[in-house]
């Protein structure tokens, strides 16, 4: 790549372990990644992965709940690869804590928290990648620039002792709707992907062993957001569902 | 009713002027109520108009967006009608302002605050009457106590221009869906109205006035509640949608 | 009534013991009805009893799956009413065998028997009614005239097993909701159930009898109708659930 | 391949002009393909391009709304490729006419024909696919078997005019949702796209010119099921939408 021409890079935000991982060395495949977490810690052995693999990553420890945080990741990522730097594909992936306690059991902190934090992020996220999708994509060889938010079966339906997690998926799916409907039209593709089952991750290690491919796969997650950005614009997926073939729906 | 007997109210937020307005008569045919708005002057005129009905209303100028403007309303309703006081019917009809900016155009405080204020105030309210419809309805000459929340056409799409207000509706549809699971075996009957299309009040005066009946009437919102809270637990619907018989959907 | 006057019924596809007895009782409240199902024996107790509540009703055995059953009764309501009678609401409540046996175990016959059936009955049911239901309720006393169908929660999911029942009710919903689209402008209201739950009729005796209450109550579907039925046309609802208060959902 | 592994197939009905070739020409990149359609005559130029292509291509005329000529293009597949052949991915892309005439304008073949040739002719590939699906993908190198069906907008709405359209959609949909529940947990991936859009196809010609990419691109529907094909069972999408960009939806 000539110093001129602007960098291209795929952002994800809850790129810990497990899927955040799977989708940032996914799209480490076609683009230098962007990875932010919130603790170094888990993203320091998935950036040297990436490089190993001789992929191009920078990590950046971010609250993206909190803008001035999600802002210094734009700002540390502009100082690295350049003012003009330009993102094809960017995905939200942040996980937050929710209670299962009974409504009247519940703290409004911990009833409201993951849909305040959830819908922070998805905000601040958003708010920072869109500017630097816009214009892309004029480029008839490149893929349009995709913005892919994880969501759930409680994105769906509001289930009994689920609707602090529930509020906060169909928050999010508002929004992905929303931008979808906005910013298609400008050639950005936003999608919300479905997750209906557990992930096969190292948190859910003992469920389900008795039944290989009872998990969904990071990487197949991987795989499909992958496959959302390769969509060209007369046929953007807006949403889809990934379920374990077994999984009861 | 003798002294021992404990008081059984319905209780409005929202009962400001329009819907709410005519929610606060209909029920005022069945049980004493309790009005809840922002602003004391929308609430005396129609505290004047249920009395001179041979009604019984008290009104309390109250933020259901904060827990403590909240709490206090209950206090001032324990206060007057006995601490024993009982809710047969919560109605959450709360409007919110939101931006119909552009998303990069919207700050946080514009894009989230309809969230924000919807999601406190549905939380809120419904944390405070819950604990006095449990154990209600035992007499089976009584509806069962039924929770209410008014949504709209936004709850189902999040539409192009309208993420601030798709958040705020979507999310209150999954606490909706969340506390009918979770309460609907606790024998209270918790529902969700999909109102799609303009309602008739004094603010879309001008709007459709070529065409008669194209506006939703408040009335007849108010009727629809009444006819959930009357439902039996045998068959309690949890959600239906009233639109005028012109409108396009 | 003049002789003059034109006659205003309603008209109850499907009205054999349980529900359609429920429905035709309370509509029997407020018009003469006319009863369709397929025997005489299940019609002769029900227009006894509504006789002897003061009502008025005609029945027909009849098969609206058949063209020719269905129009005999058309023709032989208006022998009896007058050829200018009018329906104010008519009521889809026919039921239909379908398999629960596997997809490659049931034959065409079995899997397809359903499908063909319903949507026979319901589009040969609708012809029939719509034309006597226009121009209706021009008078602004009377209500809206109504065309109802009964759904159940296939009409939403195709279950495991339940292809044969899912695609018939999947398909009435359709044509519910392209009639209300159709019909609504004209002023007809076309509304849909979606009845989520065991009905508690003669045949379902036995089921839950631990837990009362349950079962779905046929008057409670056959108010809900009703109700329906009073809708002004500012605000109609085209679907509502009805599922007992413990069911899971 | 030697001559005792049995062939392994797709199988696509409806592979005439536009989408059905379209696909038809992506699985003949992996598979050899059996290409099903009324009309010899649009098959041939398709066989001679996946030929020329160093594909390999069996075409039958079928009527598969016709059990018995849709069994004997099972017959003659065997007979041609062995009695043992395999189906990795079976495509149901059938288009059939519909009516948009007004309800009461409209003779019962035209309003219903739409429906019972698409669901007899879901029903009848899908009773020839899925014997040849079953116990495939066992191997743990190739894609689990899928069946596929192609649905639309009217899948979801049953639009005014567009009953006719909508009750072949929506039962098609129940049949994929409940097929998907049965044949899942027996490794066979059942997947529903709902086609949003008009596609770019000859007949579509002069559409939307003014608007690059306006129109869904045949070769990314076929791009789209070939990726849901290509799943690993841990991570079934059952069911994902594709519309142009600039769509208003």
């Amino acid at each position: 790549m000539s110093p001129t021409t602007p960098k291209t890079i795929a952002i994800i935000a809850g790129a810990g372990p497990g899927t955040g991982a799977a989708i940032a060395r996914r799209f480490a495949r076609g683009y230098p990644v962007v990875l932010l977490a919130r603790s170094q810690a888990s993203l320091d052995p998935l950036v040297r992965d990436i490089q190993k693999n001789n992929g191009s990553a920078l990590a950046f420890p971010t609250d993206v709940t909190d803008i001035s945080s999600m802002n210094r990741a734009v700002a540390d990522t502009k100082a690295q690869l350049g003012k003009d730097v330009r993102v094809a594909a960017a995905i939200f992936n942040m996980a937050s804590k929710f209670t299962r306690k009974g409504f009247l059991d519940s703290t409004p902190e911990e009833y409201l928290g993951s849909l305040q934090a959830t819908v922070n992020g998805a905000y601040n996220f958003s708010q920072a990648v869109l500017p630097l999708m816009l214009g892309s994509g004029s480029n008839e060889q490149s893929h349009p620039p995709a913005l892919i938010f994880t969501g759930a079966t409680a994105a769906l339906k509001g289930g009994n002792g689920l609707g602090s997690f529930a509020m906060s998926k169909f928050a999010v799916r508002a929004m992905a709707q929303s931008l979808a409907r906005e910013f298609g039209p400008k050639g950005i593709h936003v999608a919300h992907a479905i997750v209906d089952g557990i992930i096969d991750t190292e948190q859910t290690k003992g469920f389900h062993e008795e039944m290989p491919g009872s998990k969904i796969s990071p990487d197949q997650i991987a795989e499909a957001y992958w496959y959302l950005h390769t969509q060209t614009k007369t046929s953007f997926t807006h949403e889809l569902d990934l379920r374990p073939y077994c999984e009861s729906w």
